[in-house]
């Protein structure tokens, strides 16, 4: 199933996706208690958002050996944590600006997971069951910064740099799916989630080992090789198997 | 004015703290629009709780000069930004676990600015306008992890590694009052923030010059020199000039 979360006529809606035809649901998804109105509309005629919106921002470092290499960093043994501010989260179709456009900022394509249930201590058999879907994400980065600080943070957190999108679907393998980004149409980013380091279920027993997850709460879980770095007016696409595509441009 | 966050017959409440007194107030005094009732309790009949419920716990890094020489790391430029998880929050007179007994973890006093109004790009004139006030923080920080994870989310983030409190101090001047630890009633930490390294106007200007933070979420200033370990039963007091005294206690 394809969850949808967009603005029409002023408010914040949500929905389930069935090719161009939105289903309007009576509340958020994420609450698990969503049943389906008898309003509908076509998707031209709605403006998607982020289909959700987080409270924390998790991401996973370093998380596909090739990306790991072509950063020149050694591969972390247990999967590699930091935060960023949820209010850098855009949606699908959404621009954003490259704040300080003297750096080298990248793109990074990755699989985002979206909590569906509280989660604490979760084990490889029970991890699943606490995610709501999957997303695409774009975890860009300012790489002069992530130099300077140390700290991902600030690199990472700035308005419009987790584009998240266009829908969280629900039936979905994370472990054997292709991510796939294309910068101005030539693709840059070709890999399959089976090259992850550290699988969603291990993210999910180690996050939680440590915090107390909320529904809503994304993890994103790496980038693969290939990233590259943005200019003004570039046009982003984020493809994920079975999910969709995640289309943003650099304000020019 | 001091603001506290307790509970009473299992129910969240706030108030206004005078000596041993507290106001109870009609809602969360973080909304800026709360207003005092006709009813009081005695502290000693409340259970005190962390003063704030923060959606994002921002942390600054080596931010004085004597801590970052002991720590052996070079003085950030600018103030070094991670960001920790917000269910590692506690509040006065709770205990906590050392998740992992076999690490080397650390207490770290610091001040804790609670903001009161939706920041962005904030300017140092208009900077503290934006606070709503200040409290005692105490950033439990696991080095094994820290060192091995280089970035420092999971070190910080374990349930219980964030005290906060007693209470919020609206009235006080944030760049010159004096932060003192003391462990199991040795004084292990005295220093002054006037030695912060970024000033707490500093600290808001560049962070909101990347993200956008909410009324109630918490910035943590960092730690002065004298950091050390801690074991099973030790107690933890952390005391800034105008604020009061946060009390934990490490589970035996």
């Amino acid at each position: 199933m394809k969850y949808i979360r967009f603005e029409k006529e002023g408010t914040i809606r949500y929905g389930i996706l069935e090719g161009t035809m939105i289903k309007e649901l009576d509340q958020s998804y994420i609450t698990g208690k969503a049943k389906e109105t008898s309003v509908s509309y076509s998707l031209s005629e709605v403006t998607v958002l982020a289909p959700v919106n987080p409270a924390q921002v998790l991401c996973i470092g370093l998380n596909y050996e090739l990306h790991a290499k072509e950063q020149g960093k050694p591969l972390p043994e247990e999967p590699m944590m930091f935060m960023v501010s949820p209010s850098a989260v855009i949606g699908d179709g959404d621009d954003f600006e490259l704040a300080k456009p003297e750096h080298r900022i990248d793109y990074e394509a990755e699989l985002a997971v979206v909590i569906g249930k509280e989660a604490k201590n979760l084990t490889r058999e029970n991890a699943l069951s606490h995610v709501f879907g999957y997303t695409c994400g774009n975890d860009v980065s300012d790489r002069d910064f992530q130099k300077k600080d140390k700290q991902y943070t600030r690199a990472k957190s700035f308005a419009g740099y987790k584009p998240l999108g266009p829908v969280i679907e629900t039936e979905l393998n994370p472990n054997d799916v292709e991510v796939k980004l294309t910068l101005n149409g030539k693709v840059r980013q070709q890999s399959r989630t089976t090259d992850l380091i550290h699988d969603v279920e291990e993210i999910l027993v180690k996050a939680t080992e440590v915090m107390t997850l909320q529904p809503g709460d994304v993890i994103l879980t790496g980038t693969p090789e290939g990233v590259g770095p943005l200019s003004p007016g570039d046009r982003i696409e984020v493809e994920i198997e079975g999910i969709g595509k995640l289309t943003n441009t650099v304000r020019p």
